[in-house]
């Protein structure tokens, strides 16, 4: 599946409840699904990893679909088959970053 | 580009680095992103708020390579085309949530 196309799922189920949830509040529930997946990556369940990393990925798509940011084209501008920092393939950034 | 191809890329670009950062070091980096793209919401800068998406997207595609998690896989295993908890197209779930 494209990121567009998850996004345009997310957009389907939940946009009505995200709109009016708003930018604030949508972004408050990534920061929550963001330290659930911390928790999760201390576990041994792999199914409840997969489903943390899902969620992240959901309400990243859903703040994006609030403010109007289209996730695949913003993140393959920024990363086009090269590190944006160093413009090398694979990236030679000093490390550690 | 799908999810997968994504992930694919951002492995080829650095998981020579996130590999050997680890697990705890990349999800801190995941974690400070998301403090970025909250600061960025509250701008007026459409550039920079895509560049924090993308990068919010990045690190947790990176953060899935450390783990062996298949992002798309685990996204689209959770987001059938109907919402996970109440299992209806859109999303009937009571409000908030």
């Amino acid at each position: 599946m494209s990121i567009s196309e998850f996004q345009e799922m997310m957009h389907h189920l939940y946009f009505h409840r995200d709109s009016k949830r708003g930018v604030t509040c949508t972004y408050n529930w990534l920061v929550d699904e963001v330290k659930e997946l911390g928790e999760a990556l201390k576990t041994d369940d792999k199914k409840a990893l997969e489903d943390e990393f899902a969620d992240v990925f959901a309400w990243l798509a859903s703040l994006a679909n609030v403010v109007d940011v289209d996730l695949e084209k913003a993140a393959t501008t920024k990363y086009n088959n090269k590190c944006p920092k160093c413009q090398n393939t694979p990236c030679e950034c000093p490390f550690p970053k």
